[in-house]
């Protein structure tokens, strides 16, 4: 039903410009995320350049989402609070155009955030991003995972996410050894990154904060949201690589991370991106 | 009152085969902790190999409890949606049978987290962690501490720890400069670790949820709970050692003990342990 | 209307002095801070030598509030817990003479926190820490900000500082590449610091809880405010200096920051602050 994949090198470009320009126009990043990663997420925004700001009350997340340049949900410690602020924050981005991210953690096996997750989509994010588990959930489908762990693949999950994004149309993400981001005709796959992304705590968590800080910088000029999600899975996963490089173990990969997303070059994005695109047959009328 | 405490060569050996277990079979563990600490205890359990989850909302936390292999409550924040997802979660955990941990942070001087860890204590915990002043006060006993620090010394509360055990049923950790894990009846007493786990926020805390790890891996091969909350302990502060010598200060201490927590080799446990243990007389029908 | 800045000597020294009494008796340092830089703030207090404890329930701040050596209200995510929670703590150290500082994360743009704010400003902080954009807000004018980031400089800050402290009987701080603190009369500038401190989550936001440290170590031997709010912008701007030297970006920064917190010698702190004083007219009823 598909074209292979082809090497892309429009993406890397564009995500090399991306990063220029986050950094020279620091993108105000809203996050509402959950209570374990909120300080790591602040500070992978401020490390790449964004401007983050964690505005999750009731009375504030609505009239912020509007100021805001991009914004995340996170649902990982969703409380009655948080939950209402998301719900707000959501409506309040879909009204002025702010781009946002949905990042359904442990979708499936939990209630309470199933249905936040379930209301949510209705409110149009642009992008959603979550390991296969999640992705599956979100559409209805797969082995519930068990929590924030992975058990499906990310190729398992590929049709789920097309399927998620043909129905909301939403740009969605789907994490992994290789990572999978499609528009539902279109997509993209990334294979940068390492394994101690998994042994610490907000790996994928603060990359769907970069997501939104992209997505608000590549708004400015037109990007397209598949490309501006790519774009900040790319800088996020080669930044990845060059901490793993220097590395004793998972505390100083974190350390060493904010140190990579402060000092990675447009250059290096550009020279290291190992992105590949295809174009599944649906748009040419063969479904 | 007591026999003298013996070297133990069996606890090293089942320490380094429960981190051996917990690598190869990553327990699920279940945290509802306070929200200074949430992400350090997170990457603790990473680093370990555990997979930890922060799930601490009502309507959540009571069916995860049940799915989980370990669970930690600890008070240290215990606002009212973590009050009530606390005891929500406790009662999920003992109806599935899940090992968990109390870990009653200032418990004593302050009046709602006081009342919360007795009606937690009612819940069965399998073991209950605290410095010296939170367990005599948990005891009914005690100079009431100043918070979190602990004023009182270990030996001191090593009377109050013995009758709490025997009235609750449960193993009981007061943590020191030397620790000391009693049953009731036996007494481990573990010399490892460093002044450094003093000087960084959650150093106690996420040794309550290792423990709440290694309950969970040692449940599956039948261990004891006095035995795998001493593996617990051990590993946790042996790992410390190793961080202690390569660092320049509580900063970097933190991110080389997520380093040595992920590095350090069953084979170092066993070698490097200072486990000892009593029996006290109260077995034998002398009390 | 002013004199000029003349260097002083008398606060290094004072601040040297302070460091070596927080050490030495650590004061109990209550916080009611932002979720995001929690575990941070408690860290950078342990590598100062103080006792942090983040109480910020009903039912426990007030009391608490009584029993500690110095008090942080910061309202970076003022959830309604923590709202209730921040006004019994704040009348709870009226009520005992705990000193307490106040730092308004992002009033002006944000309504529940602008609201918050002027509440706790009439419980009489003994000291108010914010950027620019902050403090022209609380004095009811200035641009707004967004968020957390200051658009405006000290300097056009300073004015609006001195009506705040004259106004409320409150020291007020207002932090930037040179860092201003009055009392409505005196002005004393630092000019210590590093840039990175604005690359990590929490730089400012932890000075707060510094500064409530050693107010509350302060208070014991009779300092004045002033000099002990610029005592601690002192110790921890001069610690980011030593950081910055050996760190390759804003992660290792964080980490250094603490290993020199807890490192920093109480005569380097006489020899390299950058400390300069003027006494305004008022003062001489000029005005």
């Amino acid at each position: 039903m598909s074209d292979p994949l082809r090497p892309s090198t429009s993406i890397p470009a564009e995500a090399a410009d991306l990063l220029t320009r986050v950094r020279a126009t620091p993108p105000l990043t809203h996050c509402i995320t959950n209570t374990v990663v909120t300080g790591f997420t602040a500070n992978v925004l401020l490390a790449v350049g964004a401007s983050p700001a964690m505005v999750d009350i009731v009375g504030e997340a609505g009239v912020f989402a509007g100021l805001a340049s991009g914004l995340l949900i996170n649902t990982g410690t969703p409380n009655p609070e948080q939950r209402a602020a998301s719900l707000e924050a959501a409506a309040g981005a879909d009204s002025a155009g702010t781009p946002w991210v949905l990042d359904p953690v442990a979708v499936g096996v939990l209630p309470v955030r199933t249905a936040l997750a379930g209301e949510l989509l209705r409110l149009r994010p642009t992008a959603v991003r979550g390991n296969p588990s999640e992705i599956l959930a979100l559409a209805g489908a797969g082995s519930g995972g068990r929590g924030v762990d992975a058990l499906d693949s990310p190729d398992s999950a590929l049709d789920a996410a097309r399927s998620l994004a043909d129905r909301w149309g939403c740009v969605v993400a789907v994490s992994g050894p290789t990572d999978l981001i499609t528009d539902g005709v279109r997509v993209v796959s990334i294979g940068n990154g390492d394994t101690l992304l998994t042994r610490i705590t907000g790996g994928g968590c603060a990359l769907g904060a970069v997501m939104a800080a992209f997505l608000g910088a590549g708004r400015a000029v037109g990007a397209d949201a598949l490309h501006a999600v790519a774009a900040a899975t790319a800088v996020y996963t080669i930044a990845a690589e060059h901490a793993a490089r220097v590395v004793d173990g998972p505390g100083s990969f974190a350390v060493a991370l904010l140190d990579a997303l402060a000092g990675v070059d447009p250059v290096d994005v550009v020279a290291e991106a190992r992105i590949a695109e295809m174009r599944t047959r649906t748009e040419a009328g063969a479904r």
